[in-house]
């Protein structure tokens, strides 16, 4: 694949990576580094919580799934970066070694007001489990290099 | 600190911790696991991108401000998880060794619709540099317990 700019991420056009399985060590060792609190951390407290059981950290999946964006299409792009997250929603609890799948799909896109070679392409990510369903879905607008310097809007 | 409990959070509370520096070597380990891209990797790409040199992943700040929030209060506090993350702005990049506090305000409370036993707090959680200029806002909504059964909201 050639590399993406801003004009080639038209409203509609989805991106998919996966599956990739969370493995039950590497998600407790990312709470206990980022997040321990004793639902991601221990499978007899965790029983005890609304999750009914060890899960997995919101922000590890958010950044398995910022991994995945990248190996599915960003790493291929003129990426720029980021001014932030729209909104994140946690929809199901993630369990050890589930396997998850990303998507990606533009919403919309619009040029910079201060920059001629870029970009700002709004999308949604999910992560879904094996059964279609999904577990996180994130809306961020992300800043890429145009192909062709246009006029700011 | 004897546990906080949903009732502990009024609006205007806030919590302090730090200062926490991200070492050069964590921010970049972190991104080569779930950020991979130039400017977050690799000190001569970064300097010619639009941040002028080696700038930490935003997912890598949220990580250290979600574990400097545990270590501030959550992790004395009967905490749920939440149900995602309402917005979050980047609004400076954090360089390698940069110190970092964090300072989470209560911005408004509500009484679980469908569990009498907890409740939802809104936070602003910001991360602000040594010179108190502010690298990160994130908004988000935790699920904290209540310390007595109240009707459902």
């Amino acid at each position: 694949m050639s590399q993406l700019h801003w004009e080639d991420f038209t409203p509609g056009r989805a991106f998919e990576h996966g599956p990739r399985r969370l493995p039950r060590d590497e998600m407790i060792a990312f709470a206990a580094e980022f997040d321990p609190q004793p639902m991601h951390l221990d499978e007899a407290a965790a029983r005890e919580t609304m999750l009914g059981g060890l899960a997995a950290s919101g922000w590890y999946v958010c950044c398995i799934l910022m991994r995945m964006c990248v190996d599915a299409f960003l790493g291929q792009s003129a990426s720029m970066g980021a001014p932030g997250v729209d909104e994140v929603k946690l929809l199901r609890p993630v369990r050890p070694d589930d396997e998850l799948m990303f998507r990606a799909t533009v919403l919309e896109t619009r040029a910079s007001k201060s920059r001629p070679d870029m970009g700002l392409v709004r999308f949604e990510f999910v992560m879904s489990d094996m059964q279609g369903r999904q577990a996180v879905v994130l809306i961020t607008s992300l800043m890429i290099g145009r192909r062709q310097k246009g006029d700011a809007a």
